[in-house]
């Protein structure tokens, strides 16, 4: 069944500093994204899968696309479901968590900013069960690169061109900042305590 | 502190179809993606963070190539971890999450094929947790381009050249013949267990 | 010797449909390429070259982002030096190319077109001296993906959102109308002056 | 019309270092290269324009993947034709250019040596017209990865696993070697003198 694009027409006005254009724009660009990974989605089901190839195959060209899509939809997602928050706090699980790996929370907050000045794509806080730390992970060029295996996202930053261009031209730190204060911790939190991060004593 | 390589001396003579020089070859690029996880990870935590940029900048790239050695790392743990399984039997809820997404288990087989003569790269089944479902996801171009946000890795496939390309050169079908006859289904089945599907009613 | 960014104040109010704001942005974009191309070119000339490595290592890093700087630079130079043309036409030669290449100029354009709206990236007309064609190739993801080997470029239309979503949002189509009136054809005439395309007989 | 993959059978036994059954597993997958670019040319001339899409569309694949068929072609007919050249010499014209871009004939060799040690990919020797420079050049993780804009090649080697594994493993500089020992320098002398390169006084 063909999944609908959730709406985050309440963000309006809500978020500080991203104006009604701006995001009407980021909506009509994730709403894409959905659209598209339905219709992957129900190509997959029929296309003649006995020719695969590296080079060109429509079988392989679907599933090399697949990712983008699907990485376009719930990434934006998790982008606008972690926003709108301003006046939050960190849970202490979280917050604990952060110290442990970062040393402290301005270092983590550092290492954000950092990691958003370096990409042209995603900034998300993600923690990796394979080694069980908590990193900032870079998803740029595409939104299907720089993914770490077997990770669970936190907390999600757009810092594509479109997500603050039109507010902000190249004035990125600012566009940084606005986000920040706008995170929604309460939600962060909540996807933190299904991780072993959730379980960890103060 | 410093991640040591696992052993897999145990492999060598176990996976019929895998000569001995090609796992060995195999093991020392494996332990070059170790040593440089530890590398990067180590130059993180000292290194200049006032000046990212998206062109150049030293954290820049240590950031960039972090999912490189680490995924570099983990997923080719994941490959050898379930190799040498031979004659081992799907766990019943995992065969059932396959039959739910795939319609049967030789869909998913097949899928499986068509994803490996799509890729340079890995194949692994994943379980999405945005969508629940069960998909074959390409990883292809480096290691890490093409994962999907949010997921859990069941099954892994090695595709790359250096993997094959001594015992079988282009006859790549034969290869994943090789490894699916070798596929450790109880440790598949552990790895479900850990996610919705391993809760799944039958 | 350093390279200094090239001057293109004196398209600020002559390309219609492009404001001051979004031009004075994309050069600033623009500058910052150039500046760190040449940041790089002085790297290289004195890094150690003693243990190169795929993952990650100082000299195959500056190597890897080195395409990146260099065609952020060369490729915006390539833009903004065949933009502001609004009147000049297509000289015989380019234009009798293009008919043989695509059966009539409106084909052309209209591949322009299709390429513009496939790509987050450059939309290039290139001349391949391998196979004598002509094409428009699309650079998408990042600066350096998508080039054709032993190309020589005529014509460049920027398409990442940085180009135009300040005046545009995601109205795409409008934006590329505007850049095809604005090519100066003139321009991409004495580029193709250049090429064997150059010297074909109408 | 189509393209035919050229013979290169003539180089069997003539690389010193590269056995037969390498050879011939290499000539099968640069044959597959030609087979698909023809195809996608063909699809190309008879595709649907109309709904251009970054994420997903026909069109938008294969104009996505045309380059990856291109340069899998020219790339390959480019190394091949640059084998089998073992106890030719470097023409003055490149000779100079080459000191007078690297300090040094042996510079310009280990600066090879460390591009191939970086790349899973090209190594191309490049001259740019932008800047009038001769670069090393890694084309890697695809083979539309990492090319400068308007450029020309000289000398092309292949570093991908495919080129060597079956003969060294992971024992790729002593593939190098075999390589450089190898290259065609009158061949490579004949690409330089097209460009201003083969014009510069000694």
């Amino acid at each position: 069944m063909a999944r609908e694009p959730k709406n985050y027409e309440h963000l309006i006005g809500k978020i500080k500093g991203l104006s009604e254009n701006q995001l009407r724009n980021h909506f009509t660009l994730y709403q894409g994204y959905v659209k598209k990974l339905n219709e992957i989605e129900q190509k997959l089901g029929t296309v003649d899968k006995s020719a695969p190839n590296y080079s060109y195959n429509e079988y392989s060209e679907l599933k090399r696309r697949e990712p983008v899509a699907y990485n376009g939809t719930f990434l934006h997602e998790a982008y606008f479901d972690n926003l709108g928050g301003e006046g939050t706090q960190p849970t202490d699980a979280f917050k604990n968590g952060v110290v442990q790996q970062f040393g402290s929370w301005d270092n983590y907050i550092a290492d954000i900013k950092a990691a958003c000045g370096s990409a042209h794509g995603w900034v998300l806080t993600c923690y990796g069960y394979a080694d069980n730390k908590l990193r900032n992970v870079l998803v740029q060029s595409e939104h299907h690169v720089g993914l770490m295996a077997d990770t669970h996202i936190f907390v999600a930053i757009d810092c594509w061109e479109h997500a603050y261009f039109m507010d902000y031209g190249t004035k990125k730190p600012d566009y940084i900042a606005a986000v920040l204060a706008s995170l929604n911790w309460t939600v962060i939190g909540d996807r933190a305590k299904q991780s072993p991060l959730g379980h960890q004593k103060p």
